[in-house]
């Protein structure tokens, strides 16, 4: 089987949990006692997970489009693990709005940050196994022929991505902030032009 | 008609409705009396329903795909039954939030399982229906002739595949948990390699 | 400009408006007084109107195929239209809640049912206005070459189309059922296979 | 890296933010003292938001396409561009319902609408950046090369395009309706045949 429809049902599902994570951003109450620059101010954790995730999706997906554009077919393997790696995928708006409305909570805040950070870490881990899967075990359904010491060195730039969301999934107990711009800077870095075609997940 | 706009349309339908899958996961409501990590563990069961409607939909996608491309063309009554397929997907974020929702009520959890299997039963019902009608009626319009041995043998397989969804429904009186159990089985079988191609539903 | 990209966004669009109907069904809240099962029988407006207008939208989407699928290629003119076309259809998920909620109210039932009716109305005139703007004044844009006749024929045949919608607001005043009778009847006759390719819309 | 599933993400991501938009036209609550026809009426600024935001979005796509299919190709330059640009599409759900909600407020209504119209100046500036990023440093990639003049010709008339955007984020301190007005006069100017293929944002 061909890729078109692969390539054509991931953007679907990426673009929607992308566009999603815009309704976790609300409308504040009208006739509330503060004004609407305040209650939106207070709202900032908000629109900081919205950016963190945005660019993580975003950046998830070139490299997801990297990956696939490899290949020349698909097989049911392939379109199982690519399903898990949509699952994973789907979750981070969920995942972004437990970190947002927990930040500043007096309980709770490490564990929502630390979800959020391990649903990051959980999506680049089913990247790397599919990313694994295919340089390795479908090597013969690749488009161009890799040597094997350029596959290594995929993976192992891939594995690498993996660390600093390890990182920020362990220090939430210091600090779900400490999370939070770890994740933000994973985002930034990787889109920077010097670090194209890397990490997150790819 | 060709397929390509058929298959882009079911791929944004299918994908739209397995993201919305995840606004069935909700945020536990910050101070409330018990610890988030509480709150989180009891809301187990939309994790669950989540994995498994993620899966099966996945699937249902999978052998959605396989179906059309055998097709060289389409016609009305393709287009119609097709639509009615999606009908029964886009239904199922539907069922699975009433399954998770009731799988601990005091009542209404066997109405509750029921249905949620009940709604895979149904989608599996369209898409053999579809199936048929591609295989038996408008064979003139695959795009490899297949011999009818060939073509019955799909469908054959593709009906013992409704069989777990029917114990999973009238089991449903016994135990939700049991038809949960049920269709997860059902998602993990037809996820295995050994599967591939097959059910739910196609 | 081709059209790929013009059906892959109207597709997007369509995709999105029929799945989000799915949201206008809500779990009823566990541990009321009624049963599930009278909770859920009690809800049956919403499951008619989704029918109704899944296989309405279902219908403008074959019928859009059908229209697009003639041009060779597309202008700004019918760009900007399309995008009133797409502007018409998304109203549909409000429509279709505002009449399922309203259906056995004790006042208001009959401003539902005539907006729901009224909101199909609209599609069918801006589509009609659309396919008359490319069959009248873009006929040198068609793929291939289609006789004066012929293309009347289109029109007129889409024309008779707005009839039963016209005739389903007028007679909400009489009684929203009717309504909702009319449109249902409608979406199943274009649904046959007598009908292939005509309207709600076409 | 080709442009197909750039173009497909884009308008993925750009679909669905544009039919979030009916989220925000509320069904009013059953049962309340006012006349449904009262209620509705009394919601009028959700639905000129939704025409204004509706046709900006949809003018943002045509132009988007036309930015897009001057490329042969892209780079990580343009994917990140590209991203950034789609993050502030999706913004405009929020800032669409923030500006509907606070229109007729006592307090907060110029804010509301500062944020609105400056949703649409940051948009269009995000869209100026990209379009000159792909014109002066990454001509080598169009499809067809295009005079210097000409690409400065592009690049001036979409910058023309954000003087109403800033005059209507900085008018809302005066009225929030005349900031709606003139965003609803740029998207119908835009509309219109004359302004074939110019601003919002190209």
């Amino acid at each position: 089987m061909g890729t078109n429809r692969l390539e054509a049902f991931s953007d679907g599902v990426i673009a929607v949990a992308v566009t999603l994570l815009v309704l976790d951003i609300k409308v504040p109450p009208e006739g509330s006692d503060q004004s609407l620059l305040h209650a939106l101010l207070h709202n900032w954790p908000h629109y900081a997970a919205y950016v963190v995730s945005f660019l993580t999706i975003g950046i998830i997906w070139i490299n997801h489009h990297a990956m696939i554009s490899r290949l020349a077919r698909a097989d049911h393997s392939i379109l199982i693990l690519n399903l898990l790696l949509l699952m994973s995928i789907v979750l981070l708006p969920f995942a972004t709005e437990l970190m947002a409305a927990y930040l500043r909570a007096s309980s709770g805040q490490a564990l929502a940050a630390g979800l959020y950070a391990g649903a990051f870490l959980l999506m680049s881990l089913v990247f790397s196994a599919l990313n694994r899967h295919i340089l390795l075990n479908r090597a013969h359904m690749l488009r161009v022929e890799l040597p094997l010491a350029e596959r290594r060195r995929v993976l192992i730039r891939a594995l690498t991505g993996l660390i600093p969301y390890l990182l920020a999934t362990v220090l939430a107990v210091v600090s779900p902030y400490v999370t939070l711009v770890i994740c933000g800077a994973v985002a930034v870095f990787y889109a920077l032009p010097i670090a194209s075609g890397g990490s997150p997940a790819g």
